[in-house]
């Protein structure tokens, strides 16, 4: 049974293209039931009216329900407990305030094993060009592995290059999760080279979208994301961005809500680290050059600090961070192949099977009847150097 | 024939150990001369008996003029025009606001062919670590070059790594001058690897110390000498450091004399730039990826930007409220004495005497018979291109 305003919300979401700061008042003031009703009949303010008219006759409300359904969707509306009110209210604020094209959204498309809400209320975005270095990457999913191990929700794009690695280093952790925004619709899941990755991302974390079924890219749709991924955290990180690019977009709306920015430099001659050093020298981005750093930046400077009884030196501490990619890869029990290795880890299959004979001889890992596997004894339980679970 | 003042200035310059703020006081009340005279009969205040007595029986004065002449060098003192009296002056500022270790320096020891004023009005550091990475070097040599190649005045303390690439830098560029500060004698000329070094920077532009013939190199001497490079120019750029390091040092004295504080970022995984990236993120010092942007950030943004157009500023603009006064108390025919000034403008006399050069630096006043008076006309000369004085 799905309550009206469900299936109102679903009629909104797809009866005009996001932003849609007229409708969003609207149904403030109406209700979304009595609003859906007003738009059908064309009985709204001009502003909703042009915002709506190419498409208030298309009501595919519960066929977009189902679908969802299908694929393990759900959608997220204000009336819903999941619904993360308050990182979203940046928006309202900034619209009010006067702000261009960052209205809230109506409702958002989830797929996913975590609580929106929950995840939110300890995400941090990692952006970047999608022509990203070998640095770039490499920084990428260092941060996201490192702040996902803190119990972080790491907030992305899926594209290619840093928001893949970001999200590719966050999954490799033991804790947190990982969090992708699309400019597109939830079963459209571009890029389609990421269609692997965006399952990964939905099983451990959430995929999310604004957009209902079928949806299309489009240039300008993922710079409407980029308000969800920049709302939707309490910092932003521009690992690597050209001097105009999506990524500092993002940085730019995250300014705009007040939410933290921050950028990583690189070697002055790298094209693709001009944008983080202009971001930092012009637009007073803070310069983090570790995880640490960013978790202090957005205040989180508690998380870092090891609980007690932990400093002592753990065996993968100065492993290299592919190699330290591929060890968290290893599950204690049951062997692995190195090919699920390399697509969990993100780590390229001839460098996974060069590093795990590597990791043997250092007495982290060993073959066993199903493939490779973690040495039992050589690393404390991962759950006790979890932080404790916060509000 | 020496004067006296000189003489008493050589035989002051090796009585104390610099910084000695209680011998600056004492000459600038008794006049170097007979601070001299007072102190070599051990009639002087506790402070700058504390500070004089192991040396001041040592009176070497002849000798160390005549070694110094005989090497190609000369001592510079406040009673000479080539003076950088307004540069220094933020060392009397600062020790007068209380900050420990940065009394101004009693004479220089000079070996070149540039004045060291005209230097310093165009000056700005570059420092850096000694065991740089070729990554430092290179961008060290690059900014020297550009800079120089500029018409500014390359600062640096003429160690192994970005300080020596800087100088080379500097001298393969067209123009521009670079100055090497040590933190020995001139005729010790520490590093003993860059000797070669030394004679090709005094060929082009000087070599300075404030220590007399025969002082050998000593680690706080190094750090002493840091004050004389961030005073003698606008803005001081780190290249690479580690997190404790003798350029850090140089950025924070920088920092406490009001000068520009820059710093190049570099990749985040290197060690020789984190002292570089704390400078950015926790002291605040501005980051810099170019040459152009040292000059932007130094207020010499017309220096490589040369616009038509521009000069619709009043010359005047940006002058600090004394030299201001200063200016407005000059006749435009009649020259005044620096005395009449003082009373006219209500500006202390020593400040005056400061500032008179400053502004004629600036193409803003000009000595005649009488004394000085307001330039007449805005004559396009090399002085007139140069910024007024700031505080």
């Amino acid at each position: 049974m799905i309550s009206s305003e469900r299936l109102a919300r679903a009629y909104l979401s797809r009866v005009a293209e996001p932003p849609a700061p007229a409708l969003v008042n609207f149904i403030a003031g109406h209700g979304p039931v009595e609003a859906a009703e007003l738009i059908r009949e064309g009985r709204a303010t001009d502003a909703v009216l042009k915002e709506t008219s190419a498409r208030r006759c298309l009501d595919r409300a519960r066929q977009d329900l189902d679908e969802a359904a299908a694929m393990g969707a759900r959608l997220v509306t204000p009336e819903d407990d999941e619904w993360p009110a308050w990182p979203l209210l940046s928006l309202e604020v900034a619209t009010g305030r006067g702000a261009d094209g960052v209205a809230a959204p109506i409702a958002l498309w989830v797929r996913g094993e975590v609580r929106l809400d929950e995840a939110a209320c300890d995400g941090v975005a990692i952006v970047g060009a999608r022509a990203a270095s070998a640095y770039g990457e490499h920084t990428a999913a260092e941060f996201g592995h490192a702040l996902a191990g803190r119990g972080m929700a790491v907030f992305s794009g899926a594209a290619y290059g840093i928001d893949g690695a970001a999200h590719r280093g966050a999954l490799a952790s033991g804790g947190g999760s990982t969090v992708a925004a699309l400019g597109c619709a939830l079963d459209v899941g571009y890029p389609a080279g990421h269609a692997a990755l965006l399952n990964r991302i939905a099983g451990r974390g959430a995929v999310i979208s604004e957009y209902p079924p079928g949806t299309q890219p489009a240039k300008h749709r993922f710079l409407v994301r980029n308000r969800l991924i920049a709302a939707l955290t309490s910092g932003t990180v521009v690992v690597e961005a050209g001097s105009r690019s999506g990524a500092r977009n993002t940085a730019t709306t995250a300014g705009v809500l007040g939410k933290v920015v921050m950028a990583v430099p690189g070697p002055i001659g790298s094209v693709t680290s001009v944008g983080c050093h202009q971001l930092i020298r012009e637009a007073h981005a803070t310069l983090v050059a570790s995880a640490d750093e960013v978790l202090e930046t957005v205040g989180r400077f508690g998380v870092s600090m090891p609980a007690a009884g932990s400093a002592r030196r753990r065996r993968t501490d100065g492993l290299a961070p592919q190699a330290l990619r591929v060890h968290e890869a290893l599950a204690e029990r049951r062997g692995r192949s190195p090919d699920d290795i390399a697509t969990e880890s993100g780590v390229p299959l001839p460098r996974v099977r060069a590093l795990l004979p590597e990791l043997e001889l250092a007495g982290l890992s060993e073959r066993c009847e199903t493939g490779w596997r973690r040495t039992r004894n050589a690393v404390p339980n991962h759950a006790a150097e979890r932080p404790p679970p916060r509000e």
